[in-house]
């Protein structure tokens, strides 16, 4: 009786809504307060859309994308170029390159990528299938010239693609990864200085 | 399959997420897939939590508190004083003044404040409760000597402090405010004049 919540269903809201990152406990009370003061199917309707990430959500047997059927809208996109695959760590980055516009050929999500702090290896990552996409090609699904390692700059994303890499030279496809640099609009000043220095060394023809 | 997500199933999920005050699209995103990469069993331990405040949220049946039974755990402590009710507008500040540690009596929620603009008159508020506990005292229930209307010092707050002393005049009980002034450690610089004007005019003995 003596705990800091008046109910312990309000306790247990709060504590579930504060375990997300970067939700405090005060945060977390104030959205269980606001959500409390909502039409109960509301909150049923909340509640519901939650549990259905836990029940519904369906992955692309191509990619592992998350999709809504057997296979995402990108690789069912017959305009799409299934000549190159661009490997990433998550869901949020197939969305973030899709958003630029910029790419027309189809992804292959790892699931994370290595990381011996937060113990997970290599045999942790959906590798197994990005191999299986060059070893057993089919016709709708033919090999690819081209893999993209659209990975993190730091040192699990060099870690990984240096993995990925050593995994794919057996094969014989062309391995290519993001352009490193200075971002468009960033201020030389503000730069780190290994950007910088490699952005120097890999300088390129200037096309005005 | 032109939507910007992936899934709707995510999709819903970030929309129900964003409807929560402060959380933007691109925050529910990321809290949607911080929920996805969870095991199954703690996303619906997550559901179950929010449904359970649509489903097992009971209201004190004296002062109209959240609480786990019929009656609060304030209503129920015999060590607390009955013959003050604190009127407030919401369960948080019931929360807000129990931290303080400085109220020994009891509280009364009102669910709102009057607010025209925002559709609420007075009959969409628990003011026939209180005014009950003022007409018809029982034993466990005495009749209170002393009302507080702790309520906020914007216009809504002062306009429905002001409705509710017209109520409550014809019983003859003592009604009063929270007091109003400079906060402590506030600083005179940042003061609004209207607080600090009536900090003048209601100036107190100095109390070393």
């Amino acid at each position: 009786m003596e705990s800091k919540y008046p109910s312990t269903v309000l306790q247990d809201a709060v504590e579930s809504i504060s375990s997300l990152p970067g939700i405090g406990p005060r945060s977390a009370l104030r959205l269980a307060l606001h959500l409390l003061r909502q039409p109960s199917e509301n909150i049923r309707h909340f509640a519901s859309a939650i549990e259905r990430l836990a029940t519904d959500v369906r992955y692309c047997k191509e990619c592992s994308m998350i999709c809504d059927g057997d296979v995402c809208h990108i690789c069912a996109d017959s305009k799409r170029d299934r000549s190159i695959i661009c490997v990433v760590e998550n869901v949020r980055d197939v969305m973030s390159i899709e958003a630029t516009g910029e790419y027309r050929g189809v992804y292959h999500v790892l699931g994370g990528i290595i990381s011996p702090i937060d113990g997970i290896a290599p045999s942790d990552l959906n590798i197994s299938g990005l191999l299986s996409r060059l070893s057993h090609p089919t016709e709708e699904r033919p090999c690819p010239s081209e893999i993209i390692l659209a990975l993190s700059g730091d040192v699990e994303g060099e870690t990984t693609a240096f993995y990925l890499y050593r995994q794919l030279e057996p094969f014989g496809v062309k391995v290519s990864t993001l352009a490193r640099g200075l971002g468009f609009g960033d201020n030389l000043e503000y730069a780190d200085s290994l950007t910088l220095g490699r952005s120097i060394a890999a300088r390129q023809p200037f096309c005005p």
